[in-house]
C-alpha cells in the first residue's frame, strides 16, 4: 500500500518548520537560507517553495507554530476588572518580547516586515492583527460596560497600551521590565477611563 | 602652496555624507555598499573606513546632515500651553515618520539597529536620544509649572506618546496621519495630567 501523501505532505511541512525555526536561533535571520532549510529538514527546494512564497514566510509560520498560537485562544480573560486583565496582557506581551529565544525571531520578522509592505501584511494578519483585535474586544466590553470613555476610539487606545512596549523593544531605549509594563497600564488606563 | 588637509578632509567627509544619502534613495539600505559609496565620492574606501566603522554609521551621519539635526535646535518650545507644545512636536514626528524621502532611510536604520547592539547605541545616542530629551524637558517644566502630574515618571510618559507613532510606523497596523497624532496626543496628555 503506498504511503498516505497528504499524511507525508503533513510531515513535510512540520519538518520544514522545525527546521526553520531551529536554523533562524542557530546561525540568526539573515544568514539564513531556503536551501538550508531544504537541507535540514530532508525535502527538496522546490516543496518549499511550493508552500511559502519566502524565507520570511516559512519564518514566521515556524514562529506561529512553536509558540502554538490559535487566533482562537487569543481572547483576553474578562473577569469584569479591566485593569487586572490589561494588566496581565501587558505583562504577557513585555515577557514574550523580553525573551531572548523568541525575540531574536520577533525582531527578524519586524526587520522583514520594513523592507517588505507584502510581508508585512502576512505578519500583521496572522501575528499582530489577532493579538490587537484581542485587546480591542476586552477594552470594548469595558466600554460597554461603562468603565472606559463612552467616545473612546478603541484602536487608537490599544496604539497607547502596546506602542510604549514595541517602542521600547525594537529602539533599546531603555530595559523592558514588568515595571514598565505596570507603569504604561496605569497611565494607559487613566487615559482611557471616563 | 599645498592645499589645506583639513580642508580637503571636510570636503571629502561631505562628499561621503551626500554619496551615502543619494545612493540609499537610489538603491534602498540592503543594497548600498562601502565602495559604491567610495566610488561615487571620488575616495578611496579606506578613507570612509578610517572615519566610520559600518555602513550604518555613515547612513546615520548622512541622515543627520540631511535632516540637519542639531542637538541644540531641538529644543520645543515652551509657550506655556503645553498641550499646544505637546500637539506640536507630535505631529512633527508624525511628519517626518510619514515622509517617503526620509521614511526609507530611518527604517534601515532602525532596521540596522535590531541586529546590531553597538550600532543601535549609536542611533540612540545621536538621532533618537536627543529628540526622546527634548519631549522630556517639555514636559518637565509642565510638571513644575503644576500642569501635569507631580508624580509622573517622566521617561514613561515620553515613551507613552512618541510609542503609538512608531508602532504604527514600524509595524504599518494603519496609516499614520495628523488627526493620529492628535488623538494620541489628547489620551496621552489626559493620562499625564494631575
Amino acid at each position: 500500500m503506498p504511503p498516505d501523501p497528504s499524511r507525508r505532505s503533513e510531515r513535510s511541512r512540520r519538518a520544514i518548520l522545525t527546521a526553520a525555526t531551529d536554523l533562524v536561533h542557530e546561525v540568526g535571520y539573515r544568514k539564513l537560507t531556503i536551501e538550508a532549510i531544504a537541507a535540514r529538514a530532508g525535502v527538496g527546494k522546490q516543496t518549499i517553495y511550493r508552500w511559502w512564497p519566502s524565507k520570511g514566510a516559512v519564518v514566521l509560520d515556524g514562529f506561529l507554530a512553536a509558540v502554538n498560537e490559535n487566533p482562537d485562544d487569543l481572547s483576553l480573560p474578562d473577569t469584569g476588572d479591566v485593569a487586572a486583565d490589561i494588566r496581565g496582557v501587558v505583562r504577557a506581551i513585555v515577557a514574550e518580547l523580553a525573551d531572548p529565544t523568541l525575540s531574536g525571531t520577533t525582531r527578524a520578522l519586524m526587520t522583514e516586515m520594513q523592507d517588505d509592505p507584502e510581508f508585512a501584511d502576512m505578519v500583521r494578519e496572522r501575528l499582530l492583527g489577532p493579538q490587537l483585535q484581542a485587546i480591542a474586544d476586552r477594552l470594548r466590553a469595558a466600554q460597554e460596560a461603562g468603565q472606559l470613555r463612552a467616545d473612546l476610539d478603541v484602536p487608537v487606545a490599544v496604539e497607547l497600551l502596546v506602542g510604549p512596549l514595541y517602542h521600547r523593544w525594537l529602539l533599546r531605549t531603555a530595559p523592558l521590565t514588568e515595571a514598565y509594563a505596570d507603569t504604561v497600564t496605569e497611565l494607559a488606563l487613566r487615559a482611557l477611563s471616563p
